[in-house]
């Protein structure tokens, strides 16, 4: 019986169906430096060159202090316990994936961010962060190349009787050559996110910046609003309305922006993609105005199947992408199934990553290069 | 003795000295609503008619939390106790004054943000903000008017080895006539805030959109950048030095602004005005560079004397200001004695606030009648 458990499990090793890579613990290596996430002369949290994640919080008669940020996406948590010098502190047990992270502490039961770090809107509220470095982190950085500019517009929105917000992104040569008009991508957030997420945990114009710094891209102008048009705030997806976030975007900011920037105002010109909640909306956007868009893409979005395409020679691009921790054979199937009835898709998985910032922008580097080059 | 003291004592309150206004307990009206600088669908904290702050934060376990804020300018703080169903509740003893405030909590001897508020850069970290609804809040309430653009940009800087950021607010016209070219205001923040501090506490775009719907001003641009640039951020201002900044200001953004903006580049067309730290900024650098600036303003941030304008055909105008709590005196017996040395000097002062942004709004808004009119 014995035996035959060790053969079981020995085949199961062979064929990956379990693993023992998990249980092999590395020492922790003390080569901690502050996240690039935190505030401004903030030394906590920390981050080593495993992706160990070390926290410091000052609560000097808190009863217990819980970091909401495990190793593996368990999101398991990790207590801080008093140090000797009466502050709270603890180390993940083990390392935390690559890029940007949300998380939060519970301080006696509360919920309370983070003083050492930035904010970021997510969950329906602004969240701590941590900025995982990443082996890849250079496509994302500042760096001493000409920088587009984000732009913070307020548009006019009849239909919900107030000024929107909306960020748009212009190119470097924007400013340079004026009469140079530009397609447009409009890039939406995922659920409990807004309209800063792109450019915050993003670095979009970063992405951006670089891609064109490096003739990797033709530039064009991004613009990125609210998605949650009709608050859905608090009670999850299912009362979810597209209408509401569909005239916003159509009727209102769409005209707004062909008639306040040097945009190529025609449908062969104008790209929609979304991440998660924002993939679902782009996918019904875009199905139900095929006029209006001609390049779509879900981020960790869900995907299209041939038969939702009407007419397939007004879609120029599908892309499809999610982390590989996700679900990577669904996103593979469904354009193997798209490319077979003669649509031009194009799959992206992102290695080590899960439903979280990284993939969505190892994506759009990857969407950009792919975009309005036909 | 007695009596002597009595005649003392009514001889004071005659005359101003003491004053026995502020034992008069009025009842708190039960008109809360949440404060308009809450986050999305949080209820808490609340401000009534009166000007009265309500706080409630979850922390089941916790022993203590006190909000920092508490009436009249004493920051004296507001406990909150356990209620009923186990939450943080307290209101303020007395109503806060009109405008926006900073304020923390300390739960447990730690200091957290209250997670019900949006989060506010000033004392060198991003700090919570309530609002308690001014009479003239009218003047930068978001409205069904033209909106102008203010949009981030990230400038080389060689004195720091960086790309710097800076907000650029252009008016709504800017878009329109492409061949007009706008004065501008160099404007920045106080100790320990940052170049987001005038458009997200100081609404300085909404500002600036009503002025000009109504036709109050002429429209120009404004740019915020970050003005600590030495990294005074723990030390106090002890160890400030202007010079670093002053080299980014004025030999690395304005040459970054008026080649990537249709701006009038000179020195008549150009101010530079800054609250509190930034005042001390502005007269310091205007000061060395009298071929830069022609409009001076400083904002609860000192004064000039006659004897600092070496050259007076260059000053435009110089704009002193304060709330009516701060020295008030001191701004206009200043103004006086510029304007008697022939210098055109205008004073205002905000009453009935402190250092506080709601002194700093309204300054703005009288400065900008003043800007670039002759």
């Amino acid at each position: 019986m014995k035996k035959r458990l060790l053969i079981v499990l020995s085949v199961m090793l062979i064929t990956g169906e379990i693993s023992l890579a998990q249980p092999v613990q590395q020492p922790t290596i003390e080569d901690f430096k502050p996240s690039t996430k935190n505030q401004p002369g903030q030394e906590y949290p920390m981050v080593n060159s495993q992706g160990y994640a070390r926290f410091r919080i000052i609560a000097p008669e808190a009863r217990s202090v819980v970091v909401s940020l495990g190793p593996g996406g368990t999101r398991g948590g990790t207590p801080l316990s008093k140090a000797d010098d009466g502050s709270w502190m603890g180390t993940t047990a083990g390392p935390l994936e690559e890029g940007f992270h949300y998380y939060h502490l519970t301080v006696d039961g509360g919920i309370f961010n983070d003083p050492g770090t930035l904010n970021f809107y997510g969950s329906t509220r602004w969240e701590s962060g941590i900025e995982i470095p990443a082996h890849d982190q250079d496509f994302y950085a500042l760096k001493d190349v000409p920088h587009g500019k984000v732009q913070q517009i307020l548009f006019p929105s009849t239909s919900t009787n107030t000024s929107r917000r909306a960020f748009v992104y212009t190119p470097p040569s924007y400013e340079k050559d004026k009469k140079k008009r530009y397609p447009v991508l409009y890039l939406q957030h995922g659920w409990g996110e807004d309209e800063t997420a792109w450019s915050n945990q993003g670095h979009a114009n970063l992405i951006m910046d670089n891609m064109i710094a490096e003739g990797k891209i033709k530039p064009f102008i991004i613009v990125m609003t609210y998605g949650m048009t009709n608050d859905v705030k608090m009670g999850g997806m299912k009362n979810f309305k597209i209408e509401p976030f569909q005239t916003v975007l159509i009727d209102e900011l769409i005209p707004y922006i062909d008639a306040n920037f040097r945009t190529l105002a025609d449908q062969p010109h104008r790209a929609m993609a979304g991440l998660s909640m924002g993939g679902m909306e782009t996918k019904t956007i875009t199905l139900a105005r095929p006029d209006v868009f001609s390049h779509y893409g879900l981020l960790s979005g869900g995907t299209y199947a041939p038969k939702d395409i009407k007419d397939k020679s007004k879609v120029k691009l599908i892309f499809l992408s999610c982390g590989s921790f996700e679900n990577a054979t669904g996103v593979k199937n469904a354009t193997t199934a798209l490319k077979e009835s003669g649509i031009n898709a194009i799959s992206y998985i992102s290695e080590n990553t899960r439903h979280e910032f990284q993939t969505w922008r190892r994506s759009l580097y990857e969407l950009a290069q792919l975009l309005f080059v036909k």
